[in-house]
């Protein structure tokens, strides 16, 4: 009954998944609401996900060459101003200090919306010849950008995330660079997250601010929307030139670099609960989850019970990120209080259990239970683990398999767009005005030109001119 | 001679140390300087060592059952104003932000300079009962600081630091918690940093903006003067009564719960610099020093010094941070090198070692040279590491006793500050006033009173009332 009160709280997928997603995010405590609108406090068992995406992708960083270091969270008005494109696409959504103490700055400054500028006053500084080349930076940090719709983790005013700046001495480098690290959130994304993605690039209108190529990473959530969730920009020599940042080639003449950048948030976390998340809260993929797997006692008060529940909890301590509760609540309770807080694995384990030498691991992604041996367990649970991350991929795979639609005429694409909602695959001229018009119509925005391309026809589905290019359209958080 | 050239770049301690400490700041890349006066941008080298202080001290949070978290950063107006003296010692000095995109805000927002307010407004919402009782939280960020005159890592307007804020049912537990957590700073500083510290509590003077009792570590830097290390501060319920944070007792009762929060930044770095090193740059300890051991391979043109010096740089990376440098740079330049940048251990690998199947292990702390067979490489480095973190504390502890002085009149005093840079020990009655005339006449202010006190005598030493208290008494960073 206690389970029952909890998950009744919950709002159900299907009846309204907003409000579904802000009840898992308040009621798993991942989040508070701050006295700042659009801002998040993000409490202990949010901040713990967000720590372990951290330390994953942050070695997955470093084993790739890539180096940390720390920029200023201010940049000076002029800075901001120096690379034209970039400027339009941020300075109507910062945030100006215009103050310091009582007295007015004579140059207001904007919390960083993203460090590009940042990165390209400091290169200028410290590279002067070909050996100083490349540079392969990143930072782990908050920025600012100033919306008027927030959504914890989706869309936050201030927001934490890792943005990744190098600098080549050819195209070349820096061109593989961008797809380098794309695979590397695309990686990260399948392997820890369980959450497919298609991989791809960006049309010209949806190009990072200052970007020559914008490719992403697209994941689609369970009720359809698609979610941005890891983009990787190659820069060209734009923004060098911009910032004269200039080196001393191999022969001798005066050249100029080429840059990218490349950042993934904690919108990652808004991905995992859209992407696996069910009617009773939370489901966590292992590689993140704060805690992998709950030991509750059954009958606790029956003898030897707690004391055998401890060592079980004692061994598995060692192999995964393990919990034990021992607090008076009912197993019920817990078994409610667990799933909404989406832990992986359950272990129950009561008198009759401990006479047979057994436990019950209860799987979170589908609710099986198994019956294992208390002798096995440590092999048995990263086994079962593992299967949890296979069953949610698989699962969220077959989510958007299903969810997947073709269009080739501007009528069906509308009809699907209406509802079926779900990732289009259309074809299109690559014109601007074409993409502008399917989002007026159909209310769809391109998502992605896959590199997986396949050819549905030879016309654009919009003005029937010969079609270039296979994309990705939906409807996007 | 190229080792002499790098080495003459850096100004001798003894002719200027402010400038000898910009030169290594500088020259060992910990930092660059940004475009905002006051900001720094902390490079990769020195990124680094904030990363191993972090993991160190992050691990001891949690062993002493801390959480992390994250605060938004950004504070509204009137949240900052809600404890009297809290917004009297922070207001002057913090940066507003007035305007988001063209619009101007309803209400201004400052850059957070600490987060006691904004955890007591979450701590407000999120305590009820004894049973939530306690929280101990920390979070890892950086804060703002509107400083008049800045100094990298020692002053600067934006600096990283962690921030624990803990509330508690009863003073008492959270002044065990107060004293808990200054005693892991100091442990830390003495274990890890090599760096021997004085703890004590603050005078009023020095408190805390709204603390009730502020603790600390002090340091004596090479040049005698001190660096205030870290702090722990027991706020009372001061905060909890001027935020309206009440909670349902055991007796179902309303009551104030009891708050503390504690600090170390990056300053640390810079108390790192200015305690180990010397004329020939940084000297770090080994257990935050992002390399451990350099292997520098002698002759490497000679055949197999490349190829051995790779295998037991293969097999040291295994025991500690080690890296290797084949750059065709002479070894007299490598060895200036990375004395600069504070390596504690250098492994010198030529054609007659290996002929003698043995190396040369120099240590950074005093130059010692080592013979060592390559068979006992893996026992013997860390034993040497732990020798360089062992040097490294006594050669400071031997400075601060050096240059710890006591004063029983107010001539000694004004003596001893004039001509002996240092800790100066005296007697005090506690009254305001004589800490005051003490900080005008010798230009001294006080660093703590020690939990170590002695009685050098029984007056003050400024009005010759009774004496309370011995306070360190000196110049300070």
């Amino acid at each position: 009954m206690a389970k029952e009160k909890l998950v009744k709280e919950i709002t159900s997928m299907d009846e309204d998944f907003a409000k579904w997603y802000t009840d898992v995010v308040l009621k798993a405590e991942l989040i508070d609401y701050a006295s700042v609108k659009g801002c998040m406090i993000i409490r202990p068992y949010g901040w713990a996900i967000w720590e372990n995406i951290q330390k994953i992708l942050d070695a997955m960083f470093k084993e790739t060459g890539h180096e940390n270091v720390s920029m200023p969270m201010f940049i000076p008005e002029s800075l901001l101003q120096k690379e034209k494109d970039h400027v339009e696409g941020f300075a109507p959504e910062v945030a100006w200090v215009t103050h310091g103490g009582a007295e007015k700055l004579e140059e207001k400054l904007c919390v960083r919306p993203t460090s590009e500028t940042l990165f390209c006053d400091h290169y200028k500084n410290i590279i002067h010849s070909w050996r100083d080349l490349p540079k392969l930076y990143n930072q782990w940090c908050s920025v600012v950008r100033w919306e008027k719709t927030t959504r914890p983790f989706l869309r936050s005013r201030e927001f934490h995330w890792q943005e990744g700046h190098t600098i080549h001495a050819t195209a070349e480098e820096a061109q593989v660079e961008t797809i380098g690290m794309l695979n590397v959130y695309a990686e990260f994304a399948e392997k820890y997250l369980a959450m497919p993605v298609i991989k791809g690039v960006k049309t010209e209108k949806e190009r990072f601010a200052g970007a020559v190529d914008t490719y992403t990473i697209e994941a689609m959530m369970h009720d359809g929307k698609a979610l941005q969730s890891g983009t990787s920009h190659f820069f060209g020599d734009g923004f060098a030139k911009a910032f004269g940042i200039q080196f001393t080639d191999k022969d001798n003449k005066q050249a100029t670099p080429f840059q990218t950048s490349w950042g993934v948030s904690t919108r990652l976390i808004g991905a995992i609960i859209m992407t696996h998340g069910d009617d009773n809260g939370l489901v966590l993929p292992p590689a993140v989850a704060p805690v992998q797997l709950v030991v509750i006692p059954i009958a606790s008060h029956k003898e030897g019970v707690t004391e055998k529940a401890t060592e079980v909890y004692e061994r598995l301590k060692k192999v995964c990120r393990a919990k034990i509760d021992n607090s008076d609540n009912s197993p019920g309770w817990k078994f409610a209080e667990y799933e909404m807080k989406g832990v992986p694995l359950r272990l129950e384990l009561g008198p009759r259990d401990i006479e047979n030498n057994q436990c019950v691991l209860v799987r979170r992604d589908n609710g099986e239970k198994t019956v294992v041996s208390l002798d096995e367990l440590e092999a048995k649970v990263p086994e079962m683990l593992e299967a949890v991350r296979d069953g949610l991929y698989n699962k969220a795979l077959a989510n958007r398999s299903e969810k997947t639609y073709v269009a080739t005429s501007m009528e069906e694409m509308i009809d699907v767009a209406d509802n079926k909602p779900g990732f289009i695959k259309a074809m299109w001229c690559e014109d601007r005005a074409c993409e502008e018009a399917l989002k007026e119509k159909a209310g769809v925005s391109s998502r992605c030109m896959p590199f997986e391309q396949e050819q549905l026809s030879d016309k654009c589905i919009c003005c029937g001119k010969p079609a270039k290019k296979m994309v990705y359209w939906g409807k996007a958080y």
